[in-house]
């Protein structure tokens, strides 16, 4: 196995080595399908035989063609080059032919980088890294996706303009909630929303409950821990301005229930929070949905927006109900009422984080509020197996 | 007061730091409006409260969010971040309220980079620098714009694809006028205008006024002491070409009266001619209107090109006649009929000077003939307030 | 003359100095027409005097101006700045002529860049390089196209989104012919094409012949050297894939006459192949044309991509009819049933050559079936005239 730093966060523009991450949606490769992917900087090819996914680097060794050009199969486990014919296979990238040249030395040592995958809840895991055996998937995403009996619908899967690390710092960071307070998710719920939270101390850390342990590496925050500020006063040259929640918490027969939830994020970039999403009007006990989301970085200046709702249930009948209700009902709420309103802030703050010469979070002016990014941040750059590198600083 | 020591010319790809410049008209930003600027390679938001223009910078101090992007203002003066509701005041830029932070002690002292603003005459000027006191707006404008009685009718406004020194150095040098020898406003004049002019000696800075005293630091030319040239003649391997002004000035009953006219290119990059632009077919005396025009820096690769035409009146009356013609009537000739030549000329010398690795100015072949740029270039560099270094190299 | 150092291929990214390139066809540059041209990372404007062409830099030595915007000439053979009227003499770019100055001591004296212009054959070729005399066009192109009673049609020119060498390494390489295994022109055709070739011996240098003496550098291909595949067997996890020739060769009458050719790669970066693409279905003998290809660096990212083919003819009449043979039926069978797979190829390996910090060549895996690229590459690295830097490193 092979031995992996940490890096710290403020250089990981690419994200960090050696981790799992969701790569497409199961649906979006069918049995012989061939896709294409960059991921962490890296370029990729996948294809699904026999139900399986594979995939490897999309460039041949020989003399760099991007098979995505035009790839062939000609059987179902290999991939031949356009150019030469150079011919590998899916599952491990070995040479197994070349058609100018059967016994070239080459076949059987030669290999293209091929990627560890596993296919689990509707998802397309890929690995991206040099460690060998990988660790396990289930380190790498919190706990309610994975297990039996739990259905998972993955419904979107978007490509933003920011480093991945602006919206992992304000995943469920609760006083960015500021950007939610009239989005259409909340009136939709009638229920009143916090405009922030107060500090919780002046250790800007405390509060926050860390995972550092066995399993996946991040850090958690109960939202009743939080003490909501549903109403902002400004005073300024004798002028008041009130920012209010658009709901009273006083009168409209209580808050949104986030007494009940925990958000939790943890490397390599997902973000789990729960219960989540699926209250009536009228009805803040909630359906019991958990929100899974993730920023997989594709450069320095994007990242894919991937989210997926999961749930306990006891049949097929059930698992079927929830498709129905996500599709048609809360995938428009969530993501249209709620979920933009954060694309539109992480977009606009890559500017300031793109600047020519500045590094990563040296411009910020971070306070005793900030304790949730300056958690995760240290939490991060602690538990991360290493900073990504395109191909691991291979040719 | 900063100390600032002048910079080099050619040094200066994004201006002159601490002055003045023409921010845009005052018809573009109404009352509550909310517009951005990208100057000298600053990002800035401005907006009317009462009146006045306010401008700060584009950057939210806590995480950088680019307020332009969903600006919010809960009170006339205040500006509050869409992201985490910082909110600071629209006059100095400092931080008033921090909604998760009541008892923040950033607030009070934290403070956006906030711009000096004068409005006058229709134009809204801003100071870009550190100055504190601003030195006078006068001395960044020739005079006869400022004055009392003076109307000005500020008309263009337009994006130019290269950098603000090449339309500078040429904006009213005897020689460049070749390209204005078929222009529509010549054809309306139907008055000879000069091809170029004959040295003035065998020193290039001959004949050429420096204002290097108090007020305004720049240069004048007196048209009337050139000496034009009405005809070249090209004489190459047994052929003749013939470049004629359009207008013979020996039958056309005598020149344009440039002898009346007096150019004054000023720091930081405005050019005032005067008399201009109202000649009647006929009436060679003019209306007496005073051109203004600006090449502000954007970035490295472009300017603003803004042109404003004032004339003393004596009513409102008066004013309005003059708004009407040159709306109506001037606007058109003159832009479209002389000034896009300079454009055209501008752009297409922008490649030359933006080749990698070429310092400013080092493969041109200046001579005698260029005494204008070169006297320019001196003045400019002895009198600036210091080269500009985007955000005077602040975060 | 200057002296002339060879330069390593890996480093021409910009191709090699003082050589000369096909820049268009006759046919794209009427009589008095100006046209610019980006070649080898220089932009140059020709213009046809009297029938010839002559070339000048596209930038006017006093301040950068790109004649190109808007070219002025009074005489036929004199070209006017727009901007301050600086003019120059087509021929050989000597300042003929200062509008403001008559008497200006750089008149005679400055010079524009002018380039070495050649027409042949309904080709314009133009010489990039410092040297005097130029060498012998014939020496940078093959024989078959200059000579008496040769008739050629040039019929494409495209800009390709490769580096040169892309192209060029796989000009006539015979085992890249796999990309044609399905094209229109085989199966217009009806004949075998082989899909690869056998390597012919350990040593990869060894099968082609090289031109090192007098005349064109570069080397030849006799295909009918060639120990072809028209099979290729795949056999990977208990599956069989084949790969075979649209046309059997043992079955379908014989394969294409390949025996008969000759692939001639020569130096700058001219390909010729003969007898070459006149088959018709039936009648393998062919007609005889012979194929000229060239790829032309734009800069290091583009290249322009060039065919005409050529014919032995007796008079007007047969010129006439190969016009009409080759321009109503060949050239579409050509390019869009053949030579598009190759700019298809090419494309597709630019992302492995064009990534940061990789020298061209370092990420292949060449092997003993890679002799042609190999002594191409040898062979022009021993015997080009310079490395390209635009201008020769001129300001």
């Amino acid at each position: 196995m092979t031995v992996t730093e940490p890096a710290r966060y403020e250089d990981a523009a690419l994200g960090f080595r050696n981790h799992w991450y969701p790569a497409m949606f199961s649906s979006d490769i069918r049995e012989t399908e061939v896709k294409t992917l960059r991921i962490l900087g890296e370029d990729i090819l996948l294809k699904r035989v026999d139900g399986r996914v594979y995939a490897v680097r999309d460039e041949c060794l020989h003399r760099g063609f991007a098979f995505s050009a035009k790839p062939e199969c000609y059987t179902k486990n290999t991939l031949t080059c356009y150019f030469h014919g150079f011919t590998y296979a899916w599952k491990d990238g070995s040479l197994v032919c070349v058609p100018s040249d059967p016994e070239s030395p080459l076949v059987g040592k030669a290999k293209l980088r091929s990627y560890p995958i596993i296919e689990a809840k509707g998802l397309v895991f890929i690995f991206i890294g040099d460690m060998d055996p990988t660790p396990p998937l289930s380190d790498d995403i919190a706990s309610g996706l994975l297990e039996d009996g739990i259905h998972v619908v993955p419904w979107h899967n978007q490509e933003v303009s920011s480093n991945w690390r602006i919206a992992a710092d304000s995943a469920s960071e609760l006083n960015h909630v500021f950007i939610h307070k009239d989005d259409g998710l909340i009136h939709y719920w009638r229920q009143p929303l916090p405009l922030a939270e107060l500090p919780r101390g002046n250790n800007p850390y405390e509060g926050f409950v860390t995972h550092e342990g066995p399993g996946p590496k991040g850090m958690s925050d109960l939202f009743g821990d939080a003490i909501p500020v549903f109403e902002v006063k400004i005073e300024h040259e004798g002028e008041i301005g009130m920012i209010r929640s658009a709901y009273d918490p006083r009168t409209e027969g209580g808050s949104v229930p986030f007494g009940n939830m925990t958000a939790t994020l943890s490397l390599p970039c997902g973000l789990r929070i729960g219960p989540w999403g699926g209250f009536e009007p009228g009805d803040p006990s909630g359906t019991g949905y958990t929100h899974f989301e993730w920023y997989v970085p594709i450069d320095e200046n994007r990242h894919r927006y991937v989210i997926a709702w999961a749930k306990k249930v006891e049949n097929e009948n059930e698992a079927l109900a929830m498709e129905h209700d996500v599709r048609t009902r809360w995938s428009y709420l969530e993501y249209e009422g709620f979920n933009r309103s954060d694309v539109l802030a992480n977009e606009a703050s890559q500017r300031a984080y793109a600047e020519r010469g500045y590094a990563f979070g040296e411009k910020e002016h971070l306070s005793r509020i900030d304790g949730y990014v300056l958690t995760w941040r240290r939490v991060a750059s602690k538990h991360n197996r290493g900073l990504q590198v395109p191909y691991g600083g291979k040719k």
